[in-house]
């Protein structure tokens, strides 16, 4: 049971309830209707767990829809949008009712799946089935790993539920499953799901794909699980009050629905599901249900008696302000971290941790290796940098000695995620969006296509997840093609709002880290791309990596005996551009060239979205217009490194399984390999 | 029970047992060593249950490693493939010993996970865990599919099992999940994996991540469960005899092991799991287990044993070659077709049967009706079309009336896939690499991201999967920025051997699908991009599109009252390069701006990977290079067009939710935008 002191009132009204629902079910039809687009059936259906969730257990503050410690609400069916944008506009959130009426148009608070950030009140973007489920698992992990570390005996400050609805088509996607069995593995017990079980999906009837025991592999999961009549307000309630109460395992409360209730034909179908239920059934199901046929209509008692609520949902906020005042008085030093942490700020001295971490140019270590360096220096500082691998943890060099998050350690920062990539993506997007933590979460890169879905929301949703991908390239060696990503890294350049990283060593790889950590919330995503195999601390490379790109070597001149200057940009034979581990092999092929009488700049490109954010002056400072003979080196995809080089050396087909050295050898990232090419060009 | 007569002899031998244990657990030993690199703790706790199935119950012939009928074995745990090669070569398959002493070394038969079609015997690709789980759905089901067809009474010309071996991690996975469910769901009785529950993960004990009820969990999902100690030969082979009488429901044996067991202090540790054992451990596990210290030690006694075997391995398939001569003699033209399905041919009239579909050009429809047409027309002609959506049917152009593929009907050709994305695609994985049938599968473009992991392994593979990707580009409309792709049209492109083909029209649809199927095997899968909206047939557009790209309209040139003909190249002012549904913008817009004076080309380029294989005079006579001035026109990422054009116009940013023509309109994809745009770079 939460411990919260003030609660809500929770006695059940059988004509509130009623008016809601039927309120909840004439704005979906008729904003489906205006729209000539949506989902309709789902809202009718779920409205009544929706209701009585709402009514009677959601502690929420619709004139502060931030505040910290209020309990998240999940639509995970992010289909049934209607049902979420009617109880945000009846609950007194700042969106009109006009902003119904122009459901799914342009520029409207109303896009056809929420969108967080952009409505108030909205928790987490969702749409793409599962991922909602997983972000819900994320916000329950934030709340414990808060809690353990911030809460002190008197002062429960973070003390709240997750609550969310997740449909069939959520119950069948893999990124659910992972999530939910680390959930029942981790006891997250103040995670609380409705499941609208009403049998329909797009295609049809479940019988046709879905007949699975659901309520059994939940129960295999570690999961609470019950199961009401989903149109009982009364079962619906007592469930949830169980499933409060059980704070060691998740809940699943199975209600058994029938989608577009009160629909007189299309109740119970498919045909409700995805499309506007058509001015007649819109009116059949109206009168059935006796309701006004005037469009968006909202009865005035039900405004009242949800204002009058409001007050109550405002006590309990205020409450836990005057907690949080006790607890700021109790507890000064920890108060100010959280309320920086909630803020989304660094904590102090979080980036100087990075200075602490240095390397002598001339050693060798993976870049991964620099990751471990870092992120031991950066977890000190940061106390909520929290996050894991998917089972790979030494491999992407994230594993750095502290506890494990365990059921019976919640203070464990490492997340145990197992071999769980989309779910640990997803994960990490519910810990980022909870907010107070900074999450990351680290697999191999070829294995990003296993998280690509959880990974592009959080770049829609903006969030700074970190996504930690090592063993970057074909270079990894003996593991051969399955495992030797190709596409990767151009492929992750491609999503909007993700920010890139390859650093070239060490320094950068600092870097890469700073930068992460400075994209904070409404920036976007992260992917650090590092080696497996070990490479130099070059001469001269950055740790501060925000310019994208920059001029690692020009070649020298020797004015006379004791004068010795770069080769001027007209002088220059071409430019080197190089990401990641080729960039020590560009910068020796260079040196070798100039030998040769070949004098060739040596740019180092780690973040080409930082890189273009750059004003014009910058960039063609670094890579001059004038000069177009210009060679990108990367192994992995050529395709778009047109964009900044006439001529690519990179690796357009699968990899083979050899110790890094012959591979090196046989797919041409040696200096030889380079100097050879650029001779071809000169 | 497997109703095939002949099956070999399955009498235990302890002796026998013993010996291929001890040799395979000395083959992995000694391979990693020598290799520096690999995985021995899984071969080595999995060879009890691995020497009781090949021994007892794998039909198969090393002499004939691709006769249809044998039994199918799914290493889906590929990090443990010297399990595999130690087996393959133990009982004769084409791989020499001294493959297994190059292991993981470059141009070796024996790469650090197995591959299909270049290692004699592997049946599929694996090593990105959960995939080979897939997989061997999809073998299953392709099993089921060709006996309901093919098989007469008195013919059971197919009749085989899938065994496979899962690990904890496989299980883990989402697609795992998602895959188990649906085979579940069919009752897919031959299908019988035994489960290596070692309890140990890279990372350390599962119970550390992962404490769910495995076994309840498969039995959820209506799968037939047992348990054996994992190292009890007795005890493995009872329960796969119980797994094979059980045909109304997958198995999952759950064998309870020792990783590494017989290392003296590496066993049962995840030490074991990843690296090498180091020559001391090495030598003590070989002492312990009385072993020579030779390196790739094999006994000439088990040589001689297992060679015995395998003339009764023989006198199955040739018992079963009998069958078939019976079975031809009966059916000469089932017989017929099925040959030519086992050839990979396409049968005859395939291609022919889109000579039907035809389109008045001028009329408009969606590129995702066209497939429905196209497809509707395929299935006729070819039997073993088969395939499905991901929940979409509808909206995916893929319901073409044909019945569903259910336990009670396993003659259906529509494959239920229900909310599985990842599953599907890696059940088309199976069901290609099984032979006789030509899988597709289906979703929205910007769910590519939940099964681009095995989509990866399709191409890797050179599987002919067909994925039908529809809704391709923001101008979906009102489902708003969740479901709107950008980058994924480009992000397929880089995919190494996956043709990615986003037709113009409907015409270019037919190509599209003649194109996807005449892809073999060993040439990769196609993805097939198409529209939600409406777009017209094009005067003028192909339904032959293997040349990739093409002049879709070149501006006329007034030579005379009486005759007019092209402007010549010379006189072009540029080249507009579209595809899908841009290009009837670009092509409106370029008559539009022939009217005001400016000659430009027209390109449909609906296939870039066919193009780029095309011989440069084509490509030149395409896109001279003499005309620079090119702009490329696609409703999505613009990242990668610089190989084609030096000015794009697409999409770098998330949708939004409108209607398609209002985003046609704010996003630039009109022809007033086009028309500007080109003014501009005039």
């Amino acid at each position: 049971m939460s411990t919260r002191a003030a609660q809500p009132p929770r006695h059940h009204d059988v004509a509130l309830h009623d008016r809601l629902v039927k309120t909840i079910k004439g704005l979906t039809m008729d904003a489906v209707e205006a729209a000539s687009s949506g989902h309709p059936g789902m809202p009718m259906g779920a409205a009544d767990m929706a209701a009585v969730l709402w009514t009677r257990f959601l502690v929420h503050d619709p004139e502060q829809p931030r505040w910290p410690d209020r309990d998240r609400f999940v639509l995970s069916a992010g289909h049934g949008s209607m049902l979420l944008y009617s109880l945000l506009h009846l609950h007194g959130y700042d969106l009109p009712l006009e902003q119904l009426q122009s459901f799914r148009q342009l520029h409207s608070l109303t896009p056809g799946h929420p969108e967080v950030d952009h409505t108030p009140g909205v928790e987490v973007t969702t749409g793409p089935l599962g991922t909602g489920f997983a972000a819900g698992v994320g916000m329950a992990l934030a709340e414990r790993i808060l809690a353990t570390r911030y809460n002190r005996p008197g002062h429960e400050i973070i003390d709240h539920f997750v609550y969310g609805i997740v449909s069939d088509g959520d119950l069948m996607e893999g990124i659910a499953s992972e999530a939910a069995s680390l959930a029942g593995h981790l006891g997250l017990g103040k995670l609380v799901y409705l499941y609208d079980a009403n049998r329909i999906t797009i295609d049809g009837s479940t019988d046709l794909s879905f007949t699975e025991d659901v309520g059994a592999r939940f129960s295999a999961y570690g999961w609470h699980v019950s199961e009401v009549d989903g149109h009982d307000p009364e079962a619906i309630a007592a469930a949830l009050e169980v499933a409060r109460v059980e704070l060691s395992a998740p809940s699943l409360i199975m209600c058994r629905t029938t989608i577009a209730r009160g629909a007189p034909t299309k109740a119970g179908t498919s045909a409700s599901h995805g499309a506007p239920l058509g001015a007649e059934e819109v009116r059949a199901t109206k009168e059935a249900m006796g309701w006004p046929l005037t469009p968006f209509h909202v009865p005035q008692q039900l405004r009242d008696e949800l204002l009058a609520r409001r007050s109550a949902l405002q006590a309990t906020r205020e409450g836990w302000e005057r907690a949080l005042a006790a607890y700021e008085a109790a507890h000064p030093q920890l108060a100010a971290e959280l309320r920086a942490l909630w803020a989304d700020q660094l904590p102090a001295g979080t980036l100087e941790a990075l200075d602490e971490v240095t390397f002598e140019p001339g050693t060798e270590l993976a870049t991964r290796q620099a990751v471990t360096k870092a992120l031991s220096a950066l977890v000190q500082a940061h106390p909520t940098l929290v996050g894991g691998s998917a089972d790979l943890s030494t491999s992407n060099g994230v594993s750095i000695g502290l506890p494990l998050q365990l059921r019976e350690q919640p203070e464990g920062r490492i997340l145990p995620f197992g071999v769980r990539e989309h779910g640990m993506a997803g994960i990490c997007n519910g810990l980022a969006l909870h907010g107070g933590l900074r999450p990351y979460g680290a697999t191999f890169l070829v294995f990003s296509d296993f998280l690509r879905g959880a990974l592009r929301l959080s770049a829609l949703m903006g969030l700074p997840v970190i996504h930690v991908l090592s063993h970057d390239s074909v270079l990894l060696g003996q593991e051969g093609a399955t495992h030797q990503p190709i596409e990767h890294c151009m492929s992750l350049r491609l999503i909007p709002r993700l920010h890139v990283v390859r650093p070239a060593d060490a320094n950068e790889t600092i870097g890469a880290w700073a930068h992460s950590l400075q994209r904070g919330r409404g920036q976007g995503p992260t992917a650090m791309l590092v080696t497996r195999q070990g490479v130099p601390v070059l001469e001269g490379s950055r740790r501060d990596i925000s310019c994208g790109a920059y001029v690692l070597w020009d070649p020298p001149q020797q004015i006379s005996a004791q004068v010795a200057t770069k080769v001027p940009v007209d002088g220059l034979h071409g430019i080197l551009i190089a990401t990641g581990s080729e960039v020590h092999v560009a910068l020796e092929a260079a040196k070798r060239l100039h030998a040769d009488g070949l004098a060739l700049r040596v740019v180092s490109m780690p973040c080409w979205e930082a890189f273009e954010a750059q004003d014009p002056a910058y960039r063609d400072e670094v890579l001059p217009p004038s000069i177009t003979r210009r060679l990108s080196i990367e192994a992995g995809a050529t395709l778009g490194w047109e964009r900044w080089a006439a001529h690519q050396h990179g690796l357009d087909d699968f990899g083979a399984s050899a110790p890094a050295a012959d591979l090196a050898e046989h797919f041409g990232f040696t200096v030889d390999a380079v100097v050879a090419r650029v001779k071809q060009l000169a």
